[in-house]
């Protein structure tokens, strides 16, 4: 889960005319968090979900099975009053909402409830009408298997099972803020977000154990201590470990339920290696898990013995110049489990690859200059993979399914921006998605025949406002080939003989884009704000960004910002062949690896923008960490030219236009220590940034203090841009 | 010493006509820590010390005696390569300078020379021409006895004494961060600077031992550490009690050169008491403090047996319903050891007393509604004390005599703002001073015949710039009756028919004044700074500040900043009167109490004024520290009605006016919770104040970074005021 570069992309306006009677925008109604935000810009939205392949709406107050063509009731299932007297029969507390029910078994009739404290509460809702298992309260990390009904979760640190009869056993005992069991590890990197994995029976727990004693620890300061004997600042250690400095060490364990015993997994020095990927044979006598070492060049999958944890075999290595990252586990055929489905990068573009359990090649099933996002599942009895790609445009998102031929199709709609839930068979998708003039629809669609059905459609809410338009458009990278794909909003009321101040937008980092084929291709809210104060908002998906194949993203390698900003210099360029562009008054803003961005563009080409907002940046890559980090920069010790170049510290003293830099106060990604030292090297340089930070703040906002942030942003460039 | 509410005050300028054709200040010129603060702002100077009753010039390469009437060269004695040749004869390293040397012996040839590192070296430099005594090198916390010649010093926070052989001792072993020894104590309150205590013949060394295991811990964070393993950010653990919470518990031990044994003063339990202003009786047996209670409400003054540290006896006690603040140690009569001066604000001024012994109060020497700020000595033949005060006007700091029969008269210039160093005898004194018009003068004056001569004139350096007119006045306090003093700078090139913008500047607490009859009334080199920018420059002494007595400086008691706002808007009003001042354009701008005063005053009258910047501020006296705190403000739990309403996070929602509030990042005095926390309640309160951090500094800037802050300072009301 990349937690750490989330920038919070928004829904956004339509491309409309302009009309003046219509209602103006607050940051309220543009941004998460906001007041108005849900009732003015998100647009309605279903909960629905599988029990089988019946689909069912969850409502609030009732549950029921819907057509699949028409989207209509077509058998009642249960309401909120059935569900609450059950569980007060049971004398258990109710349950407020059905919102969040799942259908874990398709052939029984079963609901698991939730509690808004976390108390899950298996139902029985058409004959026994009772509690069939619970979980009292919601405990960290709770991975539960509903084949054996136990339950995996952590507390301060150690590992836990609520076994099928409710019986706790602890895993392990020696869990601490140094040494962690069950959670997740490496950062979150290597699509880890996770750090328990039942075996397919739930007979047996794969488990994370992460030491990180040897690693650095970042002091973070609670500045409002709540319910202590002091109200002095507190001390809230963090471990951190910076790139070239000492890493923690990760181990795999296997608890096994009926003998309460734990092995781990053999492979050898943890130190300086990552173990991601784990996953289970389908008969649950083997785990898999890929081996990377820490220069992220070369990587192996690995099986080993589950009762044992001795090494079986290497099945087969793969190996980059610049680095492999591989961010999904091996997934069996459900209906051979002599074979496994695999993603890799190694042809340029993410694609799937067909194995056997000896590790041989059987064939690339999805081949081609575009990316497969991610494996969504199986169709059994068509034998057919379902997956997401962009494969009908780098900006869109389709759901798609390919055959063990390699014989590929998209299902359902072909446009727009799309998510889906599979059926337990697999035989069906709810297809949630959005277009650029597509607020949100939801279709039903068959994974065989394709053919999908329209059952919800809600409106685009910011058609009662008066927003901009906003353009779509490509232009060649620095490189002189590549097609970048940019955003462009025009000011409110635009007038094309006027010439209004400009402002880009920037992220510009890996696993990560800002223009897409969702609705108003992605725009974000604060685009819109600041169109309707007359400036023109600009934003550019530069090389290194994510969904445009290996070369895309590795032009960057061991020099990040250095292409990404000449990239971004081509958007300039183009901002400022637009007549209506003030060339005099451009801005900048960005956040995190955008915070970088923008405080590389204010030092690195002092006279280009007038003033730039840059929040939780990255100022040297020497303070960010081992996993993102030395991926992409490699370690100071083996890349000190291109920490050297690429280190805003260095560059402190060439700022020129008006720089706000803006930071959490514990911000745990990007610590404050980049932040702080860049003003120090400014203050010593005899240049001058401005400041803000939120004090218990994260590396984002959220809630009100985002909308608190956005109106600091704005009033930043009104202040110095205007 | 009061480090805490350092404010900077700076040399200034000659209220002249103006002459376009002179040259502009930069801040460099006009700053401590600028480029040519020295060669632009600082009058010559000369290094002048006492040998018995021989005046010495002092200079880099040669010491000489002076005639006490003209100034000019009476006696040669060495020049460094005399001094020098004695070193390397020893085998020593050379010094470089002669600057810092001093006399201790009135019968003896013996120059005490010092390099540059710290290593002194007592030097015999007329007949015998050797080294009698070394240290090596510059230790913490050295104090010499130059009777004993013992040099008692810490290192690590144990107490050591270098004996008069050289040889080394350890008087403690336990020393550590939180049990320290041989260093002030009790946060320099009280006037305490120092915590070693020699008995008058240097046999006896009484020092402190502080204890503060028990004191919460603020998080410093240093986020440049050096020559460490790990570049992350390190913790710097800073032991900080707040107002109301656990204190520290100090004893006073006595450390027997002879015996080599410690005891301490049987003083009682420690905790929540004050052991102040610690002296010796002149025949070394018995040995004085005052001891305060937590609320400083009541003291006595307690003799002890220092052979045994049993009680001899309470002389007297000192009550004061709000407070007392005993700041100076007891002094004996050099002519009458059974008689000793004592220092007391009990009747409203800080004035002397004279008592015997047995704590008989014998007279009050001086009396009158003015005070006096410092025994400077005594002249024994005459049988007087030497002491400052401000008899002559509120803003002054003359050098007077006082007899025993209460008769005192002013030494020399009755004009200014003097220091006077004391010859050994008493006889004769040095005395430094400015006056609004003389940048720098030095006189020799007897304290018998009150007469001077003067042997050094300094030319204003700001004679050659284009400075502002400079204005003194008085307005009514809030109170109607008592006359504050204000200083009002004129914008350079005044032209009376314009309208300018008005900056206040303001410090406003206690120990502190800004207005005084020192070069340019005191001014500081920003407000020449701003004056040349075009602003109207304005600084008033309200109620609360030093040196005009008791209930002046206590009207403020229980509610710091509320008496003290309701005088500054009496400035206020002032400067609106002023027809030139544009009244919709006012800023202010104070550090430190200065920066809670300039927040509070956003907040509290919030269309005042358009801008502020606040620096280092107090946010919530309940973050500050127990021994000034609780002096002024009683405790959160005595006082819970004053905390509330002087309390900024209270009244963060009322900013309507641009701040900025900037803090060192490191204050280890207005620790950075202040600005962070008060960041957070204007977050959540939805305004908006500006923010800027100096990474690594403390308190206050020095150096560049002060260059730097000015620069800052100024911007921001280039910005938002101009």
């Amino acid at each position: 889960m990349k937690l750490k570069f989330l920038h919070l992309a928004l829904f956004a306006l339509l491309p409309s005319c302009i009309m003046a009677q219509k209602k103006q925008f607050t940051l309220d109604d543009l941004l998460p968090g906001g007041k108005t935000y849900y009732q003015n810009s998100v647009p309605e939205n279903k909960y629905l979900t599988w029990w089988g392949n019946e689909c069912v709406m969850l409502e609030v107050d009732r549950c029921y099975v819907i057509d699949k063509k028409t989207g209509k009731e077509s058998k009642s299932m249960f309401n909120l009053d059935d569900i609450n007297a059950i569980l007060k029969n049971a004398g258990k507390k109710t349950v407020s909402s059905l919102l969040y029910t799942s259908f874990p078994y398709e052939d029984k009739s079963y609901a698991m409830v939730e509690r808004s404290n976390g108390t899950k509460y298996l139902v029985s809702f058409a004959d026994e009408k009772k509690i069939i298992w619970t979980s009292e309260a919601g405990k960290d990390n709770e991975d539960w298997n509903s084949t054996s009904r136990n339950l995996a979760y952590t507390d301060n640190h150690n590992l836990y099972v609520q076994d099928a009869d409710g019986k706790t056993i602890q895993v392990s005992k020696d869990g601490n803020n140094d040494i962690r069991y069950g959670e997740s590890v490496h950062r979150d990197e290597f699509g880890i977000f996770k750090g328990t994995f039942w075996s397919p029976k739930g007979n047996l727990l794969a488990f994370y154990r992460m030491d990180q004693s040897m690693v650095s620890t970042y002091p973070q300061v609670n500045v409002t201590p709540k319910g202590t004997d002091s109200r002095c600042a507190q001390l809230v250690p963090d471990k951190y470990p910076m790139a070239g400095e000492t890493s923690h060490k990760v181990t795999v364990g296997v608890f096994d339920i009926a003998t309460k015993k734990t092995i781990y997994l053999d492979a050898g020095d943890p130190t300086d290696r990552y173990f991601t990927n784990v996953s289970w044979a389908p008969d649950e006598k083997t785990i898999y898990m890929i081996e990377l070492n820490r220069d992220q060049t070369d990587g192996e999958l690995v099986e080993y013995d589950a009762k044992t944890g001795k090494k079986i075999r290497t099945l087969f290595a793969e190996h980059d110049d610049k680095y492999f990252e591989p961010c999904a586990p091996i997934q069996f055929l459900p209906w051979d489990s002599s074979k496994f489905i695999y993603l890799s990068r190694r042809d340029g573009y993410n694609h799937i690859y067909l194995y056997n359990t000896d590790g041989k090649l059987l064939k690339q099933l999805t081949k081609g200059e575009w990316e497969v996002f991610d494996i969504i599942g199986f169709n059994k009895s068509t034998k057919s993979v379902i997956y997401s790609s962009n494969e009908a445009s780098p900006i869109q998102k389709n759901i798609c399914t390919v055959g063990m031929n390699g014989k590929h199709s998209v299902i359902g709609n072909s446009t727009g921006w799309h998510s889906a839930k599979l059926s337990n068979s697999g035989e069906y998708i709810l297809d949630y998605y959005s277009s650029p003039t597509i607020a949100r629809n939801i279709d039903v669609c068959s994974t065989k025949t394709l053919k999908s059905s329209n059952i919800f459609s809600a409106k685009d809410k910011w058609e009662n406002f008066n927003a901009p338009k906003i353009q779509l458009g490509t232009i060649k990278a620095a490189d002189g080939k590549t097609d970048l794909y940019y955003r462009l909003v025009l000011p409110t009321d635009f007038d094309p003989n006027k010439k209004y101040p400009a402002v880009v937008y920037v992220y510009g980092g890996p696993h990560a884009h800002n223009i897409d084929a969702s609705i108003h291709y992605g725009v974000r809210g604060w685009d819109i704000y600041m169109a309707q104060k007359g400036y023109v908002m600009f934003c550019l998906d530069n090389r290194g960004s994510e969904h445009r194949g290996k070369d895309f993203e590795q032009a960057t390698f061991r020099n990040l910002g250095v292409e990404e900003m000449k990239d971004q210099l081509k958007g300039v360029e183009y901002l400022k062949s637009l007549p209506y562009v003030d060339s005099s008054r451009l801005g900048v803003h960005g956040w995190s690896f955008g915070g970088y961005m923008t405080t590389s563009l204010m030092t690195t080409y002092p006279d280009v923008f007038k003033c730039g907002v840059a929040g939780g940046p990255v100022i040297d890559w020497k303070y960010y960490e081992v996993m993102y980090g030395e991926r992409y920069m490699d370690t100071p010790q083996t890349n000190p030219e291109g920490y050297k170049k690429t280190s805003l510290l260095n560059k402190a003293g060439n700022l020129k236009g008006r720089l706000l830099v803006i930071y959490g106060g514990n911000d745990p990604t990007c610590v404050p220590q980049h932040t702080l030292t860049f003003m120090r090297a400014c203050i010593d340089a005899g240049t001058y940034p401005d400041l803000f930070t939120y004090p218990g703040d994260g590396h984002n906002m959220f809630g009100h203090d985002r909308i608190h942030l956005h109106e600091v942003i704005t009033r930043y460039f009104e202040d110095h841009l205007k």
